[in-house]
């Protein structure tokens, strides 16, 4: 079966950001080559407009829309940053968003969502199906739902961070990238293949919600109760359609951090790197530090996703 | 009275940091934008090697010693990222460094300045002398002192800031840049009337420590106590015999902004820039949110000089 996205879909992806997204900065840190005795270089999409790599997809799906569903609206469900990424994306296209999001979603992430204009609709993550709340939605007005990951345009989009990372460092032996639903995962894969083919990919989950981990290993989409973690974007129950064929295909190992490796790199982040990076975005970068796969000597990518946590939160992990 | 540096000087520093120093990103908020009603531009060097501008006028001195002086080492007195960028740079080099600190300085700071393979000599800021101690230290065991901030080489190596930020944004109406000793914004003013003639440079001091201020509206050197300001980096007493010229002759004024707005400042930094900034780092930024001179409608930089805080410290303010 033919993979949702090519290499080409990931281009034409880069060409609608161009100056609508930030080209994010790449890091290295003289600590972390010498903590791990490999040459890392990190991806910082923490400093990605709404601060979070989910711009880019969002954005990406906005922009094609035809001239009567941008006129009739978006619709999205997500735990936060998928919502900031398309209420962001739809205020600079000049579209009507609604938002479907947990309630117990981060504060800065609903009130960033609600600051670019949309439209936010609460549920209980634990309880309700978001799926079909904003399903109803969507038919009920007439939005076009965009959904945070299994979605081809959506999938492009996130690929061009590693599309970015590989044009600024040339290949690489090893690139680490977390997963919920694996949208950026797979795009950036596809990415890989084409920039650094002998890279291995490796995904990062964290230990509460290892889904992903399971549903490779076994070789189909594995269904999980909504774990309890920090990783607040990581707490999905399932890869999608549109994403499993792409990590099954080419991502080398899916490996898991647990809460409190998340909190020592995050703090490890704020002290050495002077980055502010939230629980989901410490995921890759967690599992670079532990060496989750071994990392010595190689040229290693990490893609640090985002870094919306509540300041209160932040500081009680640094404290 | 010619001014200790001129422009030439500021791109031979360059040329010398070339591959060394990191090019530290020029950020944008479009939340800062919208607040202030200015494009504003900040030059992000808490992102630079060892978390502040400090390493490019230590490395840029250092680079210069003669081979005699190289071997004898190098000593300096430094509130703290002085001596970091004092202490990577001699270890970059192959150079012995002893750094005198005071003993409350930031437990970060000293750290790392001892990771960096440098001996630590501490002294108490409010009754001891430094520069004694470092002057007698040097006499003794034949090292050469490098001053924090009242030297030609460093002062021109601070520059390659400002240069950078310019090189990347073009022409500026403001520049905001923090002082403490002024060897930043002497190095910054001097770039800045080369590489944007018409830009105002604007100085930045903690309420509690305004001599700076003092001294270029009395227009002599002002000296006062150790002020009493979280702002650890800006707790000069006085301005530089070299750099009080520059900041006179290029400087058009310099404003104060108390510890409140530099929290207020920091907070935002991480909340919505996802960045730390250390208190004297955030000197420029709260200036510029603040409007502590009209910056509606202009094109406005801001250094942010560094992002060396105490991680419970900086909880304690984010909390």
């Amino acid at each position: 079966m033919a993979l949702a996205i090519s290499y080409g879909d990931i281009e034409a992806a880069h060409r609608r950001l161009q100056g609508v997204a930030h080209r994010t900065p790449v890091m290295r840190s003289q600590t972390v080559d010498a903590l791990t005795g490999a040459q890392v270089f990190f991806k910082c999409e923490n400093l990605q407009r709404m601060g979070a790599f989910k711009f880019r997809g969002a954005y990406n799906a906005l922009a094609q829309l035809a001239p009567e569903q941008k006129q009739r609206g978006v619709c999205a469900f997500s735990s936060g940053n998928h919502a900031q990424g398309v209420a962001l994306a739809a205020q600079l296209l000049g579209i009507d968003a609604t938002l479907v999001m947990p309630q117990d979603s981060p504060a800065v992430k609903m009130a960033a969502t609600r600051g670019y204009g949309a439209q936010v609709i609460n549920y209980d993550r634990y309880t309700e199906d978001r799926e079909a709340i904003a399903g109803q939605l969507a038919r009920e007005r007439g939005m076009t739902l965009i959904p945070p990951y299994d979605h081809a345009d959506v999938m492009a989009g996130q690929g061009t961070a590693a599309q970015e990372l590989f044009e600024e460092t040339g290949p690489l032996d090893l690139l680490f990238v977390c997963l919920g639903g694996g949208g950026l995962i797979s795009g950036c894969a596809v990415a890989a293949r084409q920039l650094s083919p002998t890279c291995r990919v490796i995904g990062v989950e964290p230990e509460a919600g290892n889904d992903g981990q399971q549903s490779k290993r076994l070789g189909r989409i594995v269904r999980i109760d909504t774990p309890r973690t920090i990783a607040d974007g990581a707490q999905t129950q399932a890869l999608g359609q549109l994403t499993f064929p792409v990590i099954e295909a080419l991502v080398a190992d899916i490996v898991t951090v647990s809460d409190a490796e998340l909190i020592e790199a995050m703090r490890f982040a704020a002290a050495r790197m002077k980055m502010v990076v939230e629980p989901t975005g410490a995921l890759a970068m967690a599992a670079a530090l532990q060496a989750k796969v071994p990392v010595r000597g190689l040229r290693v990518g990490v893609i640090i996703s985002g870094g919306n946590v509540d300041i209160a939160q932040l500081a009680s992990y640094l404290a």
